[in-house]
């Protein structure tokens, strides 16, 4: 058995992926609130003869295939969540769940992760190790699923974990992927200014809330141009601000809502740490008290360097020099993070983009979409990645 | 006929002026909406003999009492609108109109003002001049009545004018006033700081609204603190600010209202200029574009001095030393102004602070009240004032 | 004897009045450096038979004259010291010590009080009541000769005191004055911001204190716009701010040094507060810590409405109506403000513009100087106000 | 012969080198001053009879070996010139210029780069290529020897071009480097802002720079927070502010002097532009006219991935693995940069910290030194990488 025969496997599957992927692309559900996602993946796999343990931290769906021969035990973990949006394409395969949508592609990674299962598991007396298969809930809402399975563990007895995300604006036939950090950690940050109403013609009888969070959103600025050490990657950013009610009335608060997204831990708690001491000594430098909420969300994803090589390897021995491409880390969030906290793995994106479109829609988007070939191609990676895990 | 038996005659009527404030007080009208509070004041002084000209401007109401004897011609004001406010007292006279509230004591000013033209019809043949009766709509929302009787001729042939305001906070027994300015003028501000929406983990990618509007409003501060001569009076005030839907996008604008109050015309027209201009270099610093709006509202009352002399001398040779009073300038607004741009003049404040009362209602708080003698009160006021103005 | 007897007495030693001020001006002494010139005045009273204190609170000279006829005491004041100018005029009489200069008028001050004196004196078996002359030392550097005198018992038995100033920017023929505050108080500021100095290429290793320090003097003009009432007068200005060596290193500290203009003391304590309370907040907002140093200068100057109106009368029956002038506050400060908070009285200025001159130069200029018969004029001001001051 | 043999005529000379180093360190000459350090070096050479080019590019030194085999010409550089700084070291070879010295270490890249063409020169016959031995000056001050030099044809027929720098602060018997971006780009900025200067107490009456230069330099933070990609590096500090002479005089201007660190040559246009633009938007905003100069320093330093990886692999392979190590980028500027721009080439530190120091003194320090061993390290990895070179 070689790798090529289990390429040949899943190719000759490939029309049963995207059937797949488009029953549970017509079926979404929300984030932990998945009911019959999980149990279409765990009767699945039961079809297959492969063991499940269903309801893994709540609501994830856990398989395991025993290789025939002695060797390491790989995870490969799919996501399997929808997001609150409105289907707004014209294809059949379209939601039918109204304000629900697989916006982000999981239908396509749970798709790809069974796909991979089928193919390996039909030659696992030929194997050597196993495959444990990872159908995670919830990852799209803090505090995600990955979390709550690896604490009912999901992980026990696993070596390594790989897992995939099909990009809907990079190219089809490429991987990418980077040592290190690939995706940012992200924090929530609320800022309330409580200063005192008055009317606006007599400002000296109260305290303007306004002003003195504006003089914060000025002054949050100095964290990233100051206290942030140049080399390291880091964001504030206020989005919402909203006080007052009439024009001459000087309003009891102000509010201002943002983000925080950064990759290393320390200038993380660093970056939180001098929003609360600003926003406190500002503000009562302006006679403001001045709560500050910092919402924890995800952790970064850092790739382990040797794992990411191996992916690199086993990419670029199976699909020619070339095909994995080393980017920058990107700053949207993933909770696969957590995972890669607790074993070696690496984390890597698969080229989705539609084909004969300039400019794909991209993910989140109402008519978000992908090229359906890339589950192939992350089954096929996945494949490649585990038999390089077992040399 | 002496000062004294006029003010007799209005001793004599008080109960009538009380009834007719009540009367109007369960029958308020919303500003520039008058019908049957001009016909109401017409079919009165009609009812009196006095020649009356409806539709003065619109819906204001002009009486002329023509003396026996020759002498000048003088002006008394009285506004008649009431407030969007619902009537939360409870008393036998409440507004019997939902939402819609005497809360400003306007009723009190008419009722003040029909007795006075009463008192004075009686003893008309003995009169030296002639009294005008201003009964004026629309005084609360500008552009208020005044401008557009002036413009309809109420002020023909009136050498002096003269107004007060009853003032539930200020002590019965007093009447106050200043030489020069008594009242502020107002301009609304509006600031749209357009900027340009993005990603915030990407806020390279786009121009951040919100920065630059805490810019602008921090910087609006120098125009009080840099720009206005220190002896002068001036406030800008921002009550609102409003931006952005979502803590982690960068929104497309930053809305700002606000309100200046000021008294000289040439701050005034400083201050203006001033946030136009720093709005827009702060502003395009930040890389943004800004819209400023600023609303034209009532200009500052001037109270001519010898006018207001007069009133000085009026009211301490018929009430005592020391019942009149001078004050500092007031932030409030008031539509006399545009009168006394015309004609000399004086506007003063008669205490109606309700009797028993601590901390009585403010102005347009819907459990506003006030002591009605001090209707009464005003209307001697105003008769001293004309026996003083035809020596 | 009548006034217009002692009017003719000034008229006759007006050259005289000249002769002295010229001296005086040749011979400046600096501000609690002066010997000669009280000395000089010394003699000059005594050489007239006034009995006279020297060295009155170090350096002051009080001299008294005793009327024939009971009354009341009233006081003058003339200050004598100059200031640390170098006299840039081409005039007979010019300063003979170099870089010292009578730049504001003091001589003028001193010879017009000794005029007064000698021309008062001449009749003072007639006079009613006693007459204090005080001329005063170290009006220019704060702490000031007034108070010195004062604890001295300068003002023991004194009913009321006036002074006046001579004005190169006000017109001859007229004096100036207004009830209450004539002339602010005056505090210095020096806002030390410390941060911790790195190399300009790694902000993050430091804090920066010319940042916090900019954000401080931004936030300092609220005090202004938003604490004080609008319709009290204050000034905060920072003249110097001063940071760092190199343009690549960030510097250990930056200092700011300024001054509060303010006439009512409630307000100047807020202010001084609010600019503690808001550096340090703000710097500690930033990760500075900040020391403010709040030099107390001279107090404000109230002008007792009372003896105003008395120098207001005083003036018009003497001079004709329309001599004496209502004039807005100035922001310069005065000591004579400590003599008014002892006793009633009030300061007024005397116009003395030089003559066929557009733009005289400002007091504290180099080429200062003032109409020279103002100074008799000054004389019969005094004169006048204390015959009123016996009525 | 072999790279061994090359490595033992350097330790053979090693006490040379070290010789050479003393007498250059005792004789330091400042940047664009130098004369007896280029004919040292140039007679240093003529005497192994290589021969020389004198005056290159102003003072630069260059010498040619021309190998006895076909091969690739590869340049090295090192350079010579030393910096205002009195030494404060007690050793004997002190610097006996008083205030010059070689606080950086260019003595000894000199001195290494002499003993490499000494050890090479001996084996010439043998060798394959040519090298060309760049001896630079003025590398501390900009415009630096590099472009000199450059446009002077040092670089004429260079396939290749390696320099390294000793670094007093990193670990001996390492050497450190990194793919592109090594060392940053700078720029000086200077922006002095007009207003109009006025007494304190008057702050109307002017237009006040320090507010106006403060709001600049609190906007300045939002070039890195906002307008650059979080994930490229650029620091924008200021290390001068400095306005006015006097508490209550509000200065004519202010001034601010800072630093732009940056690697991106785009990041480093925008920065430049941004400054200009903010400076000139908020201070027109303020009422402030700005000037902004930026002076234009060296270019960011680009090590070519293949010739950086051309070290890797001599240095492993020459000294063992894990002798070489990958950094982040440093911010210190090099014009080494400009050779890079011409042709392919890579720059690398050189580990050569003094033993038994806890924390050696940093470069530009008055007792900096290093480890003199360094130096034939370094000449071994040009000798090694000379012959990966010609692989």
């Amino acid at each position: 058995m070689t790798l090529q025969q289990i390429f040949n496997n899943i190719d000759k599957i490939s029309s049963e992926i995207t059937d797949i992927r488009r029953h549970l692309h017509m079926h979404p559900e929300l984030s932990h609130q998945e009911v019959e996602t999980p149990e279409f993946i765990a009767n699945y796999l039961e079809g297959l003869n492969i063991p499940v343990r269903r309801g893994v931290g709540g609501r994830g769906v856990v398989g395991r295939i025993e290789g025939g021969k002695p060797g390491r035990t790989i995870a490969f973990r799919a996501d399997f969540d929808a997001l609150p949006i409105q289907d707004a394409k014209d294809v059949p395969y379209k939601s039918t769940v109204p304000g629900v949508m697989h916006a982000c592609g999981h239908d396509g990674h749970t798709a790809a992760l069974l796909g991979f299962a089928k193919a390996m598991n039909e030659v696992k007396d030929e194997l050597p190790g196993n495959i444990v298969l990872i159908h995670q809930f919830g990852e799209e809402l803090s505090p995600g699923g990955a979390t709550a399975m690896i604490e009912d563990g999901c992980l026990e007895g696993v070596a390594e974990i790989y897992g995939a995300h099909l990009q809907s604006q990079m190219e089809v036939g490429h991987v990418y992927g980077r040592d290190g950090y690939l995706q940012a950690a992200e924090d929530t940050v609320k800022i309330t200014v409580n200063g005192s109403g008055t009317h606006g013609a007599e400002p000296h009888t109260g305290t303007d809330p306004i002003l003195a969070a504006s003089h914060i959103m000025v002054a949050l600025q100095s964290i990233v141009s100051r206290n942030a050490d140049p080399l390291k990657e880091l964001v504030v950013s206020i989005g919402k601000f909203h006080a007052g009610d009439a024009d001459n009335v000087i309003p009891e608060k102000a509010i201002m809502e943002g983000t925080i997204r950064v990759f290393d831990e320390n200038l993380r708690s660093l970056a939180g740490q001098r929003i609360r001491d600003l926003a406190a000594g500002v503000g009562q430098g302006l006679g403001c008290t001045v709560d500050v909420e910092i919402g924890k969300g995800y952790d970064s994803l850092w790739n382990h360097p040797e794992q990411m090589d191996l992916i690199r390897r086993a990419v670029d021995s199976s699909f020619g020099d070339g095909v994995y491409k080393d980017i920058d880390p990107v700053m949207p969030v993933e909770d696969f993070s957590y995972y890669l906290q607790k074993v070696a793995g690496a984390f890597f994106f698969v080229g989705a983009k539609p084909l004969d479109v300039e400019n794909p829609f991209p993910h989140h988007h109402e008519k978000f979409d992908f090229h359906e070939p890339a589950m192939a191609m992350t089954a096929k990676v996945f494949a490649a990645a585990y038999f390089e895990a077992q040399k």
